[in-house]
């Protein structure tokens, strides 16, 4: 099957707190229409950006989901190498505190001085917020519910235009005016004679969405901010057995994630986040589908597509 | 041949400034009779730690050579690991310039109290100084010549005693006085008749010890610091055809780390953090080779064991 290389996500990291032999701490590469974000940046993260070959001299917008230093220590990093590779696009980071005074100061400790300007927001974790309003999709951050404040994100494409048969364009050869009112649903007026848009249009991609949920609790806020999402990455540091750590840490089980993916009614739910102390994949994977069928262990290095199901 | 387990070096990353696909940044192991250190801390260090399967836990002093990024951006992250393991030994840093505020303003960032104390040395860039001296080993620093305050390490193995042969104990049964005095090279006197040391004595095995020369240009004053090393770690930044940028970063090609080597009269010199400009190994080691014969280039993952060539 031929995917949607418009928008897809590569997991660099998936491991919580504590990196594991294997897995990697949280970051992940989003591009969606040629737009290049990084969401989280733990320890190593361009070290996998660049062992993944992935376009990561592209991104221009990093968004962190919170000060927990498996989230953003690989921040320092990867600016000094932004710099040693002679970047000169601005760089926006947002995060849900002031985070700064720690890239400055760290990068005055190592002697360096950036050539490229970096923008800092501050995210607000009250309620849904409209961060980047593009040509092709909106960005938003919504609060998540963990020990300090935190941030979740979801990507969503905007509706697209209605597709105009070419036998039609071929035949009538209509004016620029005439298309842009057929794309968006009028119909066709040639010398009187109408011509219904639905003879002549086809419907456009469907718009999909992504939204990502790490590191929180179980919360009955989130599913309102996420309503109908298409691929949702939900942290599952924890299994069943490994409920009451969940509690006391403000993380969720594969079965909260599948709660949030089912109350969210997503199309697929993307397990991740895992505790070093979880052995067995696979029942983490049976706790999820238990509650939400479409439920799948992110894997690193991987590209997923969020797409409705058929 | 079985190697010395008590003096060991894992080479943890060797890659210099900007991470390769292969190689990792500056990092390495060193067990010197179960004492465990670390030689710099870039970026991915502990995961690289984790990964090898070293006892990276075991780790009590962290030298820093110098605060490049690409030498300490990973020390947040491996002290907050050892936060979450538990850790409650008190850790050393040692570095040329002062290290301890970056640390505690990344902790503090990441929300993050250590359980464990740490101790931060300061470290004189003015000539030779013992740093550690315990039973079994010597612990310098001294100047190296790069853009900033950078300190190279050695490890010196102390003298042994000599060892007593067996069968003149089981005959003679000395007192454990006569014991000490035989050990530290005197006579016996049994009775009035007068044993020789050299008779009864076995000579112990050659002190071993290990430079780390990293980052640094060639410097008339370092292979006089590290006279006789057995191991010597030298930077070899660049090769012959990017001597300029050496000359221009203060860094060293792979003929100058074989020119101190020989200066000091090493027994073997080890190369390592590579430019990601380098695309042919065999070509630097050649470099080095036509000046100093005995020169490798080091590996990730893979140990090296000072050692007198026999």
């Amino acid at each position: 099957m031929i995917q949607n290389q418009n928008f897809y996500i590569k997991i660099i990291g998936n491991s919580s707190a504590i990196p594991t032999s294997g897995f990697h701490l949280s970051g992940q590469l989003i591009n969606i229409h040629q737009n290049f974000f990084l969401i989280d940046c733990g320890e190593g993260t361009q070290i996998e950006l660049i062992r993944n070959k992935t376009k990561y001299h592209k991104i221009d917008n990093i968004l962190i989901s919170h000060l927990h230093g498996d989230h953003f220590f690989g921040l320092p990093g990867l600016l000094s190498t932004y710099n040693l590779m002679d970047r000169t696009r601005d760089l926006n980071i947002y995060c849900p505190e002031n985070i700064q005074d720690y890239i400055e100061y760290s990068l005055q400790t190592s002697h360096t001085t950036l050539k490229y300007k970096v923008h800092y927001h501050i995210l607000s974790t009250s309620g849904k917020n409209l961060i980047i309003d593009s040509e092709r999709f909106r960005l938003y951050s919504f609060p998540l519910d963990h020990r300090i404040p935190t941030c979740g994100f979801l990507f969503e494409e905007k509706e697209r235009e209605l597709n105009i048969l070419k036998s039609f364009v071929d035949k009538y050869k209509p004016e620029i005016e005439d298309i842009i009112n057929i794309k968006q649903g009028k119909d066709y007026n040639h010398k009187g004679l109408i011509i219904k848009n639905a003879d002549i249009t086809t419907k456009p991609k469907a718009p999909q969405s992504y939204a990502y949920c790490s590191d929180t609790k179980i919360n009955d806020q989130i599913p309102q901010y996420i309503k109908g999402v298409t691929l949702l990455y939900h942290e599952a540091t924890f299994n069943n057995s490994l409920h009451e750590f969940a509690i006391e840490k403000y993380h969720s089980t594969a079965a909260d994630a599948a709660t949030v993916a089912k109350k969210a009614n997503a199309c697929q739910l993307l397990l991740g986040h895992f505790s070093a102390r979880l052995d067995d994949m696979k029942q983490l994977k049976e706790e999820a589908c238990e509650v939400f069928p479409n439920s799948e262990i992110s894997k690193e290095g991987y590209l997923y597509y969020p797409k409705r199901a058929d």
